[in-house]
């Protein structure tokens, strides 16, 4: 599956609206470092979902009957803001799954449109074109689903914002299944005190070492391990974060990077990989 | 005053996503028919007033300070969604002032960020850098104000939307106060029945005439008429008033016309027109 990362901001994004520091300096002066709302598109030949519908140009980027669905991994306006504008067009309904959440956003389950919302169950897996999506319960301040995201090839993805640290069966699912990728959220620098709703930098990089990727010594847990672990993308990221990096260029561990705007990967799966030995 | 219309379209917009009626097929040939969502800038020598903020993009058009304040008309989305990003910047607060409602929109009041919203009370005028404003109660499906703004010269504008026809206080005020321009709601074209939540063409213009706009034969009940009667603006218009005028082709009242996106007007007070008389 081709993973492609349209935002890797947090709510505020980068540059933040009126400041001034290093990172917001440099994302006003060149436009690839900037961070838009965080969001992803998962692309096979007969399938496309949108991870997360944030941006608000969705109507330009996607025409319609161009998404085979959209998953939300809650609805905070960051994540959702782009439906406000979609739900009113015409034409064929777009599936949107998402965490079970009464209140939704402002009034999108009232005035749906096109859009039509379908609670999922964590850990109850659903397919979507040639998709099998397993949602996996995070740490947030409202009902939020991760996504697990098989193609038939095995390729294996798992998507992970917004949560600070992971539920212990979500790591549970997450040192079997040992993903090909991961990004999961990394909104701050590193804090000594756990962040509520988010990740710090070092708690992002304990959640990938979780799935057994960017581990010292190999896999935690897992099967793969060395050659075979998988790759880890921080996203999510605000421009403390940013400014943090810049200040401090850090190491990361084998096979993890910071997500940019625009990035798109091609992820294979064991099967895959095997075939080509 | 200047007043410039940012965006005169309804809550979907023109192009409607997924639709190829000739109104949207026009609005992707040629940007200038676009609508979006609307909105207006009113601007004096020191005071500079956002009515409304359903625009996406205003931390683009409005760099920190600005603004001075930004009148909401309501918390429907369409209204409001700019709001949801601007909210997360640095710098001085942002005085936003509202109609009472108290569910706002999404989580707009809990995480306000940067803005200060001020409730205001029907006919109960504010005092805006230069500008006096009276919020004024209209007929829709939420709490609702338009809004009275005059200048230190005189210059009278009225902001109507939403609203279906008007209420009889807001009717009397108008009568009253004879503005020297007006925007009204015009999201539908002609309709036998009335539309619950906004005005066809007809009601549209009604509402101007109740303000001595358009008048056949004169103002209703306003001391100016004739050549001194104000101009009117139809905003908020869907693709099907657009797809409505590009079949049938109407003869507007004096001093009336369909406001575009980007147009800009300087308005002109009694005080001003006798100094030049």
């Amino acid at each position: 599956m081709r993973v492609s990362f349209l935002g890797t901001g947090d709510a505020g994004g980068v540059p933040l609206y009126g400041c001034d520091c290093v990172a917001c300096l440099r994302a006003r002066a060149d436009a690839t470092y900037r961070r838009r709302n965080c969001s992803a598109l998962i692309e096979t030949r007969t399938t496309r979902i949108l991870l997360d519908a944030g941006l608000t140009d969705l109507t330009d980027r996607f025409p319609p009957g161009s998404l085979s669905a959209i998953l939300v991994t809650h609805f905070h306006p960051d994540h959702v803001q782009g439906l406000l504008h979609l739900r009113w067009g015409r034409g064929a309904p777009i599936p949107v799954f998402a965490p079970p959440d009464s209140e939704g956003c402002a009034d999108l389950y009232k005035n749906h449109g096109l859009l039509q919302f379908q609670a999922l169950a964590k850990f109850e897996a659903v397919t979507v074109g040639d998709l099998c999506i397993t949602p996996l319960p995070l740490i947030h301040s409202r009902p939020t689903f991760g996504y697990a995201i098989e193609d038939p090839l095995g390729a294996r993805f798992a998507y992970l914002t917004d949560t600070s640290g992971l539920p212990p069966r979500t790591e549970s699912f997450l040192q079997a299944w040992q993903p090909d990728g991961m990004a999961i959220d990394c909104s701050h620098p590193p804090r000594e005190q756990a962040p509520r709703n988010h990740n710090d930098f070092g708690r992002a990089l304990d959640c990938l070492n979780t799935a057994g990727i960017g581990a010292k010594g190999g896999a935690k847990g897992g099967a793969k391990g060395g050659a075979e672990s998988g790759a880890g993308w921080l996203t999510h990221l605000g421009h403390d974060f940013d400014q943090w990096e810049m200040g401090n260029p850090v190491k990361l561990p084998a096979g993890v990077c910071i997500a940019r705007d625009g990035e798109t990967v091609d992820l294979r799966g064991r099967l895959n990989k095997g075939a080509a030995q």
